[in-house]
C-alpha cells in the first residue's frame, strides 16, 4: 500500500489527500489499473470527522479498490475545533462555497496526475461522502462539468468526471435545512454550519438554490447511491428522498436505502467507526454491503479466467 | 494509519512485519488500545503469497482491528520464486522448521515492543494464516508456551500468548500430506515444499509428528476458527477436520466451516484477492464474515454508551 498524505495546495496544510493505494502484484491484477473511491468525511463544513475518513477508506480498500480520503476546506481548517457555542464566528472565506467542491476537483486532478504510478483507472473513480461531505459529493456530482469547475481549473470536463457517487445522510436541498431544527444544540450547529459554508446565517433564496444539489441534477449527474435513516434529527431525511426524486426525473441510475432507526452521523454504523454504543446500528450498517454490490455493477475488477501464474504453471 | 515494513532480524531483509496500525481519534477509541490480527500468508513455505497478505490485513483493519502481515522465513526468502520444476533444490536452513514458527514469536515480541505507541491490546492479538501460513499459525497456537519458543527467546510464555487463531485450508497433520497427491504438478509442489520446510523429501515419522499441530493440541491452545473447502485438491480437507477433532477432544473453543466447492488457496475468495475468475467463490467467501462474528465474541471494541464528544456537547 502507498499510504501518504498529500497537500493539495502548496501553501495550505488543511486540505489533504490521504492515499490508500493498493499494492500491485503479479499474482493478482498484475499491472492492470484499478477503480478508486474518494471519501469525503462530514462535519457540517466545520471540520472533517475522523469517523467518516480512514475506516471508510479501509472498507473500500478491502473491496479491492484504491481509496483516498479528502480533507477539504472547512471552517476550523482541519479536524473539529471546539464548537463556538454562543460565541461570535467571523466568516472564513476558505470554507465558503465554492471552496469545498473545488477541493474535490483538485483531488481528481491530483489522482489523475499520479494515475499511472498508482495504477488508478480514471474512468472508474467514485466519490463517497457523509452529511456535509455527502452534500459536497452531491454538489460535485451536479457541477463537475460546469464553468464553476472547468473555468476555475482550465481543464476539459472529462478530466473531472466522477463515475459514481455514494452519499450518506447528505444535505440534498438547503431549503430543507432552515427553520426545521428545534433543539438548541442542533440550532447552534446549524448556525455555525451556515456561517462556515454560506458565510451567513441569513442566506438568500438564490444562494440556497445555488448550493442545493437537488436543483442541479441533469443527465450529466453520475449514478448515485443514497442512504440515510428516517430517525435522523439533524438532517431531515427528505434531503435524501428529494435527491432520489431528482435523479428519477432525469433518468439517472440510482439506489436509495432509508433505514428506520439510527441517529445522524452513523458512518459505517459498526464498531470500526463508533465512538460509543449509540453509533452502532446493525440494521443501518447493511448500507455498505448494499453499496458494495451496487458499486460492483460498475467497478467489478476485470479478471482473466485463470490467474496468470496458473496458466504458466500448467504450461511448464 | 501507521504503515511501515519492519525487518524482524537486523541482517535479513526477507522476514518482515508490515503494519496497518489504525489512527487513534478523540472521536473514536480516544487513546484506548485495540485488538490486532497478525496475518501469515501461505505459499508452501516456498514463498509468501501476496493474495493472502495485504488484502486480508485490510479486511481485518476494516473491522476496527490493527492488522499486520508477517512475511516469515520461506525457501525463496521473500516473494515466490520460480518453482524448481525438475531441478535440484538444496536445503535452505532458514525455512526449515522451527524457523518459520519462531518468526511468529519474533513478530509478537516486536508488536509488544511498540504496543504503547501503536495502542495494541496485547491480550487480544489473533493470528490468521492460510495453507502453509495456516500450518505455521496452528504450530504457533500449539507451541507458543513450549521450550522451543520460550527457551529460544528467553521470555515468559505469557509474552508470546496468542488470543485466537484463524486458519484457512491449513496443513493440520503432516502425515496426511504424503502419498495422497497424484497429479505431477501437485507432487512437484509437494516435494519442493517438503525440502523447504522439512529439509528432505523423505521425512521420518518422528519429524512428521513434530510438525503436525494436531498432535500437540492442549488446553493451552487458543480458540480456533478453521475453514476449508471439501474440493481442495492440494491440502486434503481432513487436515482441517482432524484439527477440529483435536480441539474438541481438549475442550478448546473452536468453529469450523467446510464449504463444498472451491480450489486450494482461495484467500478471501472474492475480487480483492483474485488473480482470475477461478479464485472467486461466493459461497466460500462467506468465511470472513463468519470469522468476523466469531472474532467479535472475543475482540469486540469496548465502547462507552455515548461518544465522549456527545457527552461534552450535551454538557455545554
Amino acid at each position: 500500500m502507498i499510504h501518504e498524505k498529500i497537500q493539495l495546495y502548496e501553501n495550505r496544510s488543511d486540505v489533504t489527500l490521504t492515499t490508500y493505494v493498493l499494492d500491485d502484484s503479479a499474482e493478482m491484477l498484475n499491472g492492470k489499473k484499478r477503480p478508486a473511491v474518494l471519501v469525503c468525511p462530514g462535519g457540517a463544513y466545520l471540520g472533517c470527522s475522523d469517523r467518516e475518513a480512514e475506516p471508510v477508506a479501509l472498507r473500500f480498500a478491502a473491496m479491492g479498490y484504491h481509496a483516498f480520503v479528502l480533507r477539504y476546506s472547512t471552517y476550523f481548517e482541519g479536524k473539529f475545533g471546539e464548537l463556538p457555542f454562543g460565541g461570535d464566528m467571523p466568516v472564513n472565506p476558505k470554507s465558503v462555497h465554492p471552496g469545498p467542491v473545488r477541493d474535490i476537483g483538485q483531488a481528481f486532478l491530483t489522482i489523475r496526475e499520479f494515475a499511472d504510478e498508482w495504477l488508478v483507472d480514471m474512468d472508474k473513480v467514485a466519490i463517497c461522502g457523509f452529511s456535509a461531505g455527502g452534500h459536497n459529493c452531491a454538489m460535485y456530482a451536479t457541477h463537475w462539468h460546469r464553468p464553476i469547475m472547468t473555468d476555475h481549473f482550465g481543464v476539459p470536463a472529462a478530466d473531472l468526471k466522477p463515475a459514481a457517487a455514494i452519499v450518506g445522510y447528505p444535505i440534498g436541498d438547503y431549503h430543507i435545512m432552515f427553520g426545521e431544527i428545534t433543539d438548541p444544540v442542533g440550532q447552534e450547529i446549524s448556525n455555525a454550519a451556515s456561517i462556515a459554508f454560506l458565510g451567513t446565517t441569513t442566506p438568500s433564496s438564490d444562494l440556497l438554490d445555488a448550493v442545493s444539489p437537488v436543483l442541479h441534477i441533469t443527465q450529466e449527474t453520475p449514478p448515485m447511491f443514497i442512504w440515510a435513516t428516517a430517525a435522523d434529527e439533524l438532517v431531515p431525511v427528505e434531503n435524501s428522498t428529494s435527491l432520489a426524486n431528482g435523479l428519477a426525473r432525469q433518468g439517472v441510475p440510482f439506489e436509495i436505502h432509508i433505514f428506520e432507526g439510527g441517529m445522524h452521523g452513523l458512518s459505517l454504523a459498526d464498531q470500526a467507526t463508533a465512538g460509543g454504543l449509540a453509533n452502532l446500528e446493525p440494521d443501518a450498517a447493511k448500507w455498505i454491503g448494499l453499496a458494495e454490490t451496487w458499486l460492483k455493477k460498475r467497478f467489478a475488477l476485470e479478471l482473466p479466467v485463470k490467474p496468470a501464474w496458473m496458466v504458466e504453471m500448467e504450461a511448464a
